[in-house]
């Protein structure tokens, strides 16, 4: 029986996730890889380098509070290897803090992200939105997890409505945008902001369901607020969230996604939004 | 009879809001001046302050397309006079632009914008939503223009569902979030990417509707996607739009709101979300 190496203990105990968006101090800034675990057709998965440079904001000295809103610019795709993270404090006041980071790759921008953090208090509290129906996580089957790019073998996708069939040819009337679905990491992981916004980046473009078809696709820009703190997520400790995803327009050659991330037990965790480049 | 001198002219013949938003060459960089004309309650109504910063990129030589997605971070509040607007082309590519412009004031950042450009390309085109109903444009009253804040006395706001109807104490149960209305300046304007942008940040606050009281808010960050071109834009030709705006969930002093701006003709211009603090 072989021993283990100290390094090939960290890569079983460290989760795939964490291990894809980790973050390392380098030459006078912060440094971090593409993960072929989280690799899709021509970069790395956008959720993952989005959950990457929130993470650099994360384990900031001077960060306070959580993180409430955040933006992500994809610019240009990231390519394989390093890359460096220019982190940013743009402004704060007394509970509220606005960040930047980019990331770049030989120099040059490839993604940034603007992200709001705030100590949130206690105020008034109602949640006007109603979480949608689905049976419980374990009575829906995750789709077969031999998907062709790797990041989607990282997570389980369990339709509830909408499940994705797709053919070579595309549909001669437009199908629905919106699916619904349980989501969760291959690997069960406690829910958390990084995870929180990979999976806002994990629904399968909505052209693909309204033509019932793959084309070309690319996230542009995406927004994921959230609508818990550090502390509503610990007390959710959930593995596992429902996925709802819509889209009302696809026009000349860019269409929008909006969706959102419920708790199991009827929290609304976070919305996101996102504009999407396509080929059609 | 008084005879015009040229400034005065300027001013009956510029529109109050490109008055407002307009944007001068300053020392090395651009300037934009807080218009008390646009006032809100603490400083300049936010739509137009995004309104001045958007204007800043379309004016660069170097800008090609039209603008795709906006996301505007409220950092401060922007104070009375001037301000000076830093214009930065983070990244380009052959058919995309991605723009961040920084409003500083004393040196400190008040406002940050970033931006995405596209030379929008013909494909296949689907619209999945449809417009709400709503009587014509004509056949809705405007709500009394005697409002508090100047920026509102520069819009005219005809309400189809959830008109305000605000008092002193706050609601047993919490009323709908949603609302519909005709939207335009008051004095007539095609609508353009610039009032479309101002426009995102009119609809009242949901926060409003849901207790039926004034609140104390902020908007922290905006995003507008927009899903039309210039040229759509222009054979829309339209001087009024449908707007509807909504909100998921009020939470620990957060909440989000969500809106869709539509052409008369059902034509799908842009859609907004925005994260809001309140204090209830």
């Amino acid at each position: 029986m072989l021993e283990k190496t100290p390094e090939t203990a960290l890569r079983d105990t460290v989760h795939p996730f964490d291990r894809a968006t980790q973050v390392h101090a380098g030459d006078g800034g912060w440094r971090g890889e593409a993960s072929a675990d989280y690799f899709a057709f021509v970069g790395p998965f956008g959720g993952a380098t989005a959950a990457t440079m929130l993470r650099a904001i994360l384990i900031q000295p001077e960060r306070i509070g959580d993180p409430l809103s955040v933006t992500v610019n994809f610019c240009a795709p990231v390519g394989n290897g390093s890359f460096d993270l220019a982190v940013r404090l743009m402004k704060a006041t007394r509970s509220t803090q606005h960040w930047m980071v980019e990331l770049l790759q030989n120099g040059e921008i490839a993604t940034f992200m603007t992200a709001v953090f705030a100590a949130r208090r206690p105020s008034w509290s109602h949640q006007a939105a109603t979480m949608p129906d689905a049976p419980p996580f374990d009575q829906v089957k995750p789709i077969p997890n031999n998907l062709v790019a790797p990041w989607a073998q990282q997570y389980q996708f369990r339709f509830v409505e909408g499940a994705p069939s797709y053919s070579d040819t595309v549909n001669d009337t437009p199908a629905s945008a919106y699916s619904r679905m349980w989501l969760s990491d291959t690997q069960p992981r406690p829910i958390d902001f990084l995870s929180l916004l990979s999976m806002s980046d994990s629904f399968f473009a909505r052209i693909f369901h309204v033509l019932g078809a793959i084309v070309p696709i690319g996230t542009v820009s995406m927004t994921t607020v959230f609508h818990a703190d550090a502390a509503d997520l610990a007390a959710e400790n959930t593995t596992a969230v429902l996925g709802a995803a819509d889209a009302s327009i696809f026009h000349k050659s860019f269409s929008d996604q909006t969706g959102e991330l419920w708790s199991p037990s009827g929290r609304l965790l976070a919305t996101t939004s996102q504009v999407v480049y396509f080929k059609a």
